[in-house]
Protein backbone atom coordinates (compact mmCIF):
# COMPACT_ATOMS: atom_id res chain seq x y z
CA UNK A 1 0.00 0.00 0.00
CA UNK A 2 2.84 2.32 1.09
CA UNK A 3 4.80 3.14 -2.28
CA UNK A 4 7.50 5.43 -1.32
CA UNK A 5 8.71 7.70 1.65
CA UNK A 6 7.32 11.07 0.28
CA UNK A 7 9.17 12.98 3.22
CA UNK A 8 10.27 12.69 6.82
CA UNK A 9 10.02 15.80 8.70
CA UNK A 10 11.94 17.15 11.81
CA UNK A 11 10.54 19.78 14.10
CA UNK A 12 12.73 22.82 14.08
CA UNK A 13 12.10 25.99 16.41
CA UNK A 14 13.65 28.57 13.82
CA UNK A 15 13.17 27.84 10.10
CA UNK A 16 15.86 29.93 8.88
CA UNK A 17 18.44 28.72 11.26
CA UNK A 18 17.86 24.69 10.31
CA UNK A 19 17.59 25.45 6.23
CA UNK A 20 21.27 27.07 7.13
CA UNK A 21 22.47 24.37 8.75
CA UNK A 22 20.94 21.84 6.57
CA UNK A 23 22.50 23.77 3.66
CA UNK A 24 26.42 24.24 5.44
CA UNK A 25 26.83 21.37 7.14
CA UNK A 26 24.92 18.71 5.03
CA UNK A 27 25.31 20.32 2.09
CA UNK A 28 21.55 19.85 1.16
CA UNK A 29 19.92 22.33 -1.38
CA UNK A 30 16.26 24.33 -0.38
CA UNK A 31 13.59 22.37 -3.07
CA UNK A 32 10.37 23.99 -1.90
CA UNK A 33 9.10 26.54 0.64
CA UNK A 34 5.55 26.70 1.48
CA UNK A 35 3.30 28.02 4.52
CA UNK A 36 0.84 25.66 5.51
CA UNK A 37 -1.38 27.64 7.35
CA UNK A 38 -4.31 24.70 7.99
CA UNK A 39 -1.31 22.93 9.61
CA UNK A 40 0.03 26.20 11.29
CA UNK A 41 3.49 25.39 10.12
CA UNK A 42 5.93 26.89 7.53
CA UNK A 43 7.83 24.36 5.78
CA UNK A 44 11.17 23.80 4.20
CA UNK A 45 12.18 20.45 1.79
CA UNK A 46 15.33 19.07 0.80
CA UNK A 47 15.43 16.21 -2.00
CA UNK A 48 17.66 13.34 -0.95
CA UNK A 49 17.34 10.35 -3.77
CA UNK A 50 13.67 9.61 -4.52
CA UNK A 51 12.35 11.69 -0.69
CA UNK A 52 12.53 14.30 0.89
CA UNK A 53 13.67 16.12 4.21
CA UNK A 54 11.31 18.28 5.28
CA UNK A 55 11.78 20.86 8.34
CA UNK A 56 8.72 22.02 9.97
CA UNK A 57 8.48 25.27 11.97
CA UNK A 58 5.38 26.38 13.93
CA UNK A 59 3.50 29.48 12.77
CA UNK A 60 2.93 29.76 16.65
CA UNK A 61 3.44 28.10 19.95
CA UNK A 62 -0.01 26.81 20.18
CA UNK A 63 -0.32 24.72 17.49
CA UNK A 64 0.38 20.77 17.07
CA UNK A 65 4.22 21.26 15.96
CA UNK A 66 4.53 23.62 18.52
CA UNK A 67 3.48 22.00 21.65
CA UNK A 68 5.43 18.92 20.33
CA UNK A 69 8.18 20.98 20.33
CA UNK A 70 6.98 22.65 23.94
CA UNK A 71 7.09 18.96 25.28
CA UNK A 72 9.67 16.85 23.03
CA UNK A 73 12.13 19.40 21.91
CA UNK A 74 13.40 20.00 18.23
CA UNK A 75 13.43 16.45 16.56
CA UNK A 76 12.07 14.10 14.13
CA UNK A 77 8.22 14.55 13.85
CA UNK A 78 6.60 12.13 11.10
CA UNK A 79 6.63 9.90 8.15
CA UNK A 80 4.83 10.40 5.21
CA UNK A 81 4.24 7.94 2.74
CA UNK A 82 2.74 8.29 -0.77
CA UNK A 83 -0.20 6.46 -1.35
CA UNK A 84 -1.82 6.26 -4.87
CA UNK A 85 -4.97 6.13 -3.60
CA UNK A 86 -5.37 7.93 -0.42
CA UNK A 87 -9.23 7.19 0.38
CA UNK A 88 -8.18 3.38 -0.38
CA UNK A 89 -5.54 3.95 1.92
CA UNK A 90 -7.58 5.74 4.93
CA UNK A 91 -9.98 2.84 4.66
CA UNK A 92 -7.14 0.46 4.57
CA UNK A 93 -5.98 1.79 8.04
CA UNK A 94 -9.75 2.29 9.58
CA UNK A 95 -10.24 -1.40 8.55
CA UNK A 96 -7.28 -2.25 10.82
CA UNK A 97 -8.25 -0.21 13.65
CA UNK A 98 -5.71 2.62 13.63
CA UNK A 99 -6.78 5.66 15.25
CA UNK A 100 -6.67 8.72 12.22
CA UNK A 101 -6.35 12.15 12.97
CA UNK A 102 -8.19 12.94 9.99
CA UNK A 103 -11.28 10.57 9.11
CA UNK A 104 -11.05 12.38 5.42
CA UNK A 105 -8.22 13.55 3.26
CA UNK A 106 -7.37 17.31 3.39
CA UNK A 107 -4.98 19.40 1.36
CA UNK A 108 -1.35 19.67 2.02
CA UNK A 109 1.54 21.18 0.45
CA UNK A 110 2.66 20.49 -3.04
CA UNK A 111 -1.14 20.37 -4.01
CA UNK A 112 -1.31 17.22 -2.34
CA UNK A 113 -3.73 15.56 -0.31
CA UNK A 114 -3.03 14.16 2.70
CA UNK A 115 -4.04 12.29 5.90
CA UNK A 116 -2.06 11.63 9.27
CA UNK A 117 -2.55 8.57 11.59
CA UNK A 118 -2.01 9.09 15.70
CA UNK A 119 0.85 7.54 16.76
CA UNK A 120 -0.63 5.71 19.24
CA UNK A 121 -2.03 3.12 17.43
CA UNK A 122 1.20 2.73 15.25
CA UNK A 123 3.99 1.68 17.28
CA UNK A 124 4.43 5.73 18.27
CA UNK A 125 5.28 6.89 14.63
CA UNK A 126 2.82 9.74 13.18
CA UNK A 127 2.08 8.60 9.68
CA UNK A 128 0.95 11.10 6.75
CA UNK A 129 -0.43 9.69 4.18
CA UNK A 130 -0.29 11.50 0.82
CA UNK A 131 -2.10 11.22 -2.38
CA UNK A 132 0.45 13.06 -5.38
CA UNK A 133 -2.01 14.75 -7.63
CA UNK A 134 -1.42 13.45 -11.24
CA UNK A 135 1.36 15.71 -13.24
CA UNK A 136 3.61 16.53 -10.28
CA UNK A 137 6.44 15.32 -11.25
CA UNK A 138 7.67 13.61 -7.32
CA UNK A 139 10.50 10.88 -8.11
CA UNK A 140 13.44 12.87 -10.34
CA UNK A 141 14.91 8.87 -9.96
CA UNK A 142 12.08 6.80 -11.83
CA UNK B 1 27.77 15.63 1.28
CA UNK B 2 24.48 13.22 1.76
CA UNK B 3 24.19 10.70 -1.03
CA UNK B 4 20.38 9.30 0.22
CA UNK B 5 18.53 8.21 2.79
CA UNK B 6 19.72 5.10 3.48
CA UNK B 7 16.85 3.71 6.22
CA UNK B 8 14.90 5.81 8.78
CA UNK B 9 14.59 4.07 11.95
CA UNK B 10 11.99 3.36 14.53
CA UNK B 11 12.53 2.59 17.97
CA UNK B 12 9.91 -0.50 18.95
CA UNK B 13 9.82 -2.75 22.10
CA UNK B 14 8.50 -5.48 20.72
CA UNK B 15 10.27 -6.86 17.31
CA UNK B 16 7.70 -9.34 15.96
CA UNK B 17 4.96 -7.62 16.75
CA UNK B 18 5.69 -4.53 14.88
CA UNK B 19 6.93 -6.87 11.98
CA UNK B 20 4.05 -8.10 12.02
CA UNK B 21 2.09 -4.25 12.30
CA UNK B 22 4.26 -3.46 9.02
CA UNK B 23 3.57 -6.17 6.75
CA UNK B 24 -0.07 -6.42 7.84
CA UNK B 25 -1.18 -3.00 7.77
CA UNK B 26 1.08 -1.26 5.61
CA UNK B 27 1.87 -4.32 3.12
CA UNK B 28 5.54 -4.21 3.50
CA UNK B 29 7.57 -6.93 2.84
CA UNK B 30 11.02 -7.84 5.25
CA UNK B 31 14.04 -7.59 3.17
CA UNK B 32 16.28 -7.90 5.99
CA UNK B 33 17.10 -9.05 9.90
CA UNK B 34 19.97 -9.02 11.67
CA UNK B 35 20.92 -8.44 15.42
CA UNK B 36 23.68 -6.07 16.01
CA UNK B 37 25.15 -6.81 19.47
CA UNK B 38 27.69 -3.73 19.24
CA UNK B 39 24.72 -1.43 19.15
CA UNK B 40 22.48 -3.41 21.87
CA UNK B 41 19.70 -4.14 19.13
CA UNK B 42 17.72 -6.57 16.79
CA UNK B 43 16.58 -4.66 13.66
CA UNK B 44 14.50 -5.65 10.91
CA UNK B 45 14.42 -3.46 7.31
CA UNK B 46 11.82 -3.06 4.68
CA UNK B 47 12.34 -1.51 1.55
CA UNK B 48 10.48 1.63 0.55
CA UNK B 49 11.85 2.95 -2.64
CA UNK B 50 15.30 3.69 -2.24
CA UNK B 51 15.63 3.50 1.04
CA UNK B 52 14.58 1.55 3.97
CA UNK B 53 12.23 1.43 6.73
CA UNK B 54 14.15 -0.28 9.49
CA UNK B 55 12.47 -1.28 12.85
CA UNK B 56 15.49 -1.43 16.10
CA UNK B 57 14.40 -3.56 18.93
CA UNK B 58 16.74 -3.08 22.07
CA UNK B 59 18.30 -6.64 23.29
CA UNK B 60 17.78 -6.01 26.88
CA UNK B 61 16.39 -2.52 28.70
CA UNK B 62 19.96 -1.11 29.79
CA UNK B 63 20.89 -0.52 26.27
CA UNK B 64 20.97 3.09 23.84
CA UNK B 65 17.03 2.06 22.26
CA UNK B 66 15.86 0.37 25.56
CA UNK B 67 16.71 3.61 27.63
CA UNK B 68 15.32 5.70 24.67
CA UNK B 69 12.13 3.93 24.64
CA UNK B 70 12.06 4.03 28.78
CA UNK B 71 12.47 7.87 28.56
CA UNK B 72 10.30 8.59 25.26
CA UNK B 73 7.95 5.19 24.26
CA UNK B 74 8.33 3.85 21.13
CA UNK B 75 8.46 6.29 18.46
CA UNK B 76 11.29 8.03 15.72
CA UNK B 77 14.44 7.20 16.69
CA UNK B 78 17.11 7.86 14.00
CA UNK B 79 17.96 9.25 10.17
CA UNK B 80 20.62 7.44 8.39
CA UNK B 81 22.42 8.92 5.27
CA UNK B 82 24.48 7.53 3.01
CA UNK B 83 27.77 8.98 2.40
CA UNK B 84 30.35 8.11 -0.49
CA UNK B 85 33.38 8.15 2.00
CA UNK B 86 33.00 8.53 6.03
CA UNK B 87 36.19 9.02 6.75
CA UNK B 88 35.69 12.52 5.04
CA UNK B 89 31.87 13.19 6.33
CA UNK B 90 32.92 12.76 10.27
CA UNK B 91 35.95 15.72 9.45
CA UNK B 92 33.23 17.90 7.67
CA UNK B 93 30.92 17.01 10.66
CA UNK B 94 33.54 17.98 13.28
CA UNK B 95 34.54 20.97 10.68
CA UNK B 96 31.46 22.30 12.18
CA UNK B 97 31.71 21.90 15.13
CA UNK B 98 29.19 18.99 15.33
CA UNK B 99 29.07 16.51 18.52
CA UNK B 100 30.02 12.91 17.11
CA UNK B 101 29.02 9.83 19.44
CA UNK B 102 31.75 7.68 17.26
CA UNK B 103 34.62 9.78 16.86
CA UNK B 104 36.16 6.87 14.47
CA UNK B 105 33.62 4.27 11.98
CA UNK B 106 32.73 1.35 13.24
CA UNK B 107 31.15 -2.03 11.78
CA UNK B 108 27.39 -1.71 11.20
CA UNK B 109 24.67 -4.20 9.65
CA UNK B 110 24.99 -5.17 6.23
CA UNK B 111 29.04 -5.10 5.99
CA UNK B 112 28.67 -1.67 6.10
CA UNK B 113 30.65 1.08 8.02
CA UNK B 114 28.84 3.69 10.13
CA UNK B 115 29.21 6.77 13.02
CA UNK B 116 26.70 7.98 14.93
CA UNK B 117 26.14 12.43 15.34
CA UNK B 118 25.06 13.14 18.36
CA UNK B 119 21.19 14.65 18.28
CA UNK B 120 21.97 18.26 20.88
CA UNK B 121 23.86 19.65 18.13
CA UNK B 122 21.71 18.70 15.14
CA UNK B 123 18.55 20.43 15.85
CA UNK B 124 17.53 16.85 17.65
CA UNK B 125 17.99 14.85 15.42
CA UNK B 126 20.27 11.26 15.89
CA UNK B 127 22.15 10.81 12.51
CA UNK B 128 23.87 7.67 11.72
CA UNK B 129 26.53 8.07 8.66
CA UNK B 130 26.55 5.07 6.42
CA UNK B 131 29.45 3.95 4.01
CA UNK B 132 28.43 0.95 1.90
CA UNK B 133 30.84 -1.17 0.75
CA UNK B 134 31.69 -1.71 -2.94
CA UNK B 135 29.08 -4.78 -4.71
CA UNK B 136 26.74 -4.34 -2.18
CA UNK B 137 23.02 -3.85 -4.40
CA UNK B 138 21.56 -0.46 -1.99
CA UNK B 139 19.83 1.06 -4.73
CA UNK B 140 17.13 -1.01 -7.23
CA UNK B 141 15.92 2.15 -8.54
CA UNK B 142 18.90 3.33 -10.25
Amino acid sequence: MLRRVDHVALAVSDLEASIEHYQRVWGLTLAHREIVADQGVEEAMFRLGDTYLQLVAPLSADTPVGRFIERRGEGLHHMAYQVDDIETALASARAHDLALVDDEPRAGSRNTRVAFVHPKTNHGVLVELVEIPPGIATDPVS
